[in-house]
């Protein structure tokens, strides 16, 4: 696909029908502070506490939904294909990587033969930017498409979960600060999350990392910029760091690990300049030792193992709206 | 196993019980008209529109069925998990290719271990010939094989989800005239989809492919026999092409993929030469360009997608017929 | 982890709650007869004849079963996963080979991942020892934890089905013997089914293999030790051969399979040797020709395909059992 298309702007059209109702879920942007309320406030009731069954409904009886995986994910399928479980979905898995392109079928015609086996609801992964947005163009009216992950680009559910878990610590958005710290360059979490905060109107958004890994200037607009974490950090009310990737480390010329964890990693001592009752914040999977450190990750302020909890309510949420006709 | 032993026969007689009941479905060969007329009306019962829900029921309620693909294929092993889904069986996937001669077991000491696990369906498929058959011989009396594909013998549901598609188009099979194109020597969608509309009466097959590529003079009997495409095309009232693959065209001397789109293709000029009305068939998956140009597949006249349909209502049908006892 | 730890000891005190109930199993050690006789007594309702349909009931509604398999079974996993469908879990696989440590996660955070996603029974098998226990001292208190096979050290599940079996053909276990011919020194098979056994006050237990594979002394206190397999089973109720890895072969100095066959495998000849109505037993995969011979393994005395459907039972009485709350 070629990388000079505005993936966002198509992206944010293509997943509305006719009545600017969304129909597919592959970007943040352009959806409405309501939307947005709306998808939390129902996720919230699928929420229950640790040691709970889940919750369950039949929102999704006769639906069938397919995961296709381009780019590997257990944590991420096995969060989707629970999510459609508890709603009375059928739920197949397709192995994208190993399978699909054996024969060399075209993406699309898998997609066509899967919704020819009437799989109504198709969520996708890629490492490539587009494909979401490419697909919704071509499929049947009556198809939902849900982005699980795309490129750097837009991670739409897991910015929704992170919302809501700010939320429910912090359910005055518009009066607090939230710090993102890491390799924002290629977050496509950073990028979700920022954008339905926003949305939101929280009260300060701050971002920092190497200088190497900040995203262009014409991103992440309002934000305040930072290399120093120390100053970034400062009466914040929500720390996020973010993975680093060994490759990304070498390219903003940071030796190793614990280079990285002195520099910019959230330690204990890191997380003490932030607000007393900050929260701490990691999409996981984590690198321990190196964008965080054990003390932190398992501390009292870290709300890691709920935004995974939140995932699932999520992703129910986005399933059972979309799905609704209406 | 022995390439001698004749599979077909030995398929056509084990496949039925002592009362001459079908019990597996291993081959089409030797089905009767009412056998094959049966399946396609129950599977037609199964057929829903694109954007209706799929059919359900809950015929296989308390069934297990066990998926064995030696040979890998996704589009196939989902049609056969959703058909058996949607009649509230329950379903496990084998895939036989890592995991199953990992520790070096035999495969009928496999097939004893599922039958032990009170799975009672088995679906495998294979690129060898005669394992269906060869199981079929040693289950318990209460189980049933359903064949996916056998290498270039046989791949029931495959003809019976063809000739529910023509009977869907051309109800008056009798006064009809099919040709299929491409590599029929290799093609066991060829051969179960010439048995099935042999059976009904079908008004003529024509065969058409590079003259290395096509089957033996004593198969498709009463075929008329082409290497000229374009005249073989006149006048059919359906045009199925099948997949070739690079290996076999370099033995048929065709030097590229161009070539064989020149003189096999299906292109809209020599898809013009049939019957106004007639339609295009491909059993999946298409090389786009190669035996197919996407104006064929994608046209007006392309039967494509309702035959992936009609594969998830056929296998359905067997299922449910398979597995009725009385 | 440390070679030096005593994982059963501290298996047998983690798999209890503070009252004393186990709420895990991790090891049939510290097991009381009466709770191995109850979970066989509950299995045995589980239980269902060949070409009936598999037993089935709503135990583990609205509960979630996952399974994280680090060293593959397709056989075990499939087994697990059966049970716990059965008694209308959900259940999700997770190819911990694969997928898992791609991305450089600790299994503890791939655990508390599926733990705050409410998935709260975790099957789980590795080549390592050790793994079960730490699990189970880092869940939360409602989690259950089944081991599925850990390095040579425990199989519950198999030790169970193991003696379920026996009990179903020689229900007086005080005045049977039993002869486990093989690699013992690596075998959790022989290590779990001999603690069960015991615990039932089995009357005679007979260990035989090559000299190098025996066990060491300190282990299967009671058992009577033989290298001449033909003397070992001189009148024996049940024989359990194990299976034989060809490394394992040449580090006991034994050049081929013939030759293993010829020493220690079970044959016709060898089986006549116990009672006349001994029955014999393999955890299988079978390595046919090596450790049993197809005469034998298909044989009247075999129970071996009884073994598996007890299997399945087993699996559903512990997944009963484990999550009874209170």
């Amino acid at each position: 696909m070629n990388a000079s298309i505005n993936y966002i702007e198509l992206s944010k059209s293509v997943q509305r029908d006719a009545n600017n109702r969304l129909k597919h879920l592959i970007t943040l942007e352009g959806l409405s502070r309501d939307e947005i309320i709306e998808l939390l406030d129902l996720a919230q009731l699928y929420v229950r506490r640790p040691g709970e069954l889940p919750a369950r409904d039949r929102s999704l009886s006769g639906h069938t939904v397919a995961n296709l995986f381009f780019e590997p994910s257990t944590r991420t399928r096995v969060s989707f294909e629970l999510a459609a479980m508890r709603l009375g979905a059928d739920v197949v898995n397709l192995d994208m990587q190993t399978s699909s392109r054996v024969k060399g079928e075209t993406v699309l015609d898998t997609i066509y033969t899967l919704q020819a086996m009437h799989a109504d609801i198709l969520v996708m992964r890629d490492s490539e930017p587009g494909l979401p947005a490419h697909v919704a163009q071509h499929v049947a009216p009556h198809i939902n498409i849900l982005n699980a992950g795309e490129a750097h680009v837009s991670h739409p559910t897991q910015g929704l979960l992170d919302t809501l878990t700010i939320r429910q610590h912090k359910p005055d958005i518009k009066n607090i600060s939230i710090l993102i710290v890491g390799d924002l360059m290629h977050s496509r979490v950073a990028r979700s999350t920022w954008s339905a905060l926003t949305t939101l109107g929280i009260g300060e958004v701050r971002i920092a990392g190497p200088e190497h890994l900040l995203p262009p200037a014409n991103e992440f607009y309002g934000a305040i910029r930072y290399t120093d974490v120390n100053k970034a950090i400062k009466d914040v009310d929500v720390v996020m760091t973010l993975r680093i990737q060994k490759e990304r480390m070498a390219s903003a010329h940071i030796p190793d690990d614990n280079a990285y964890c002195r520099e910019f990693g959230l330690t204990s001592a890191r997380v003490k300049l932030a607000r007393p009752d900050a929260i701490v914040m990691h999409p996981a999977p984590m690198n321990r030792g190196v964008e965080i450190t054990d003390e932190v990750a398992d501390g009292k302020q870290s709300v890691i193992q709920q935004q995974v909890t939140n995932g699932v309510a999520i992703r129910m949420a986005v399933l059972t709206q979309l799905s609704r006709k209406n």
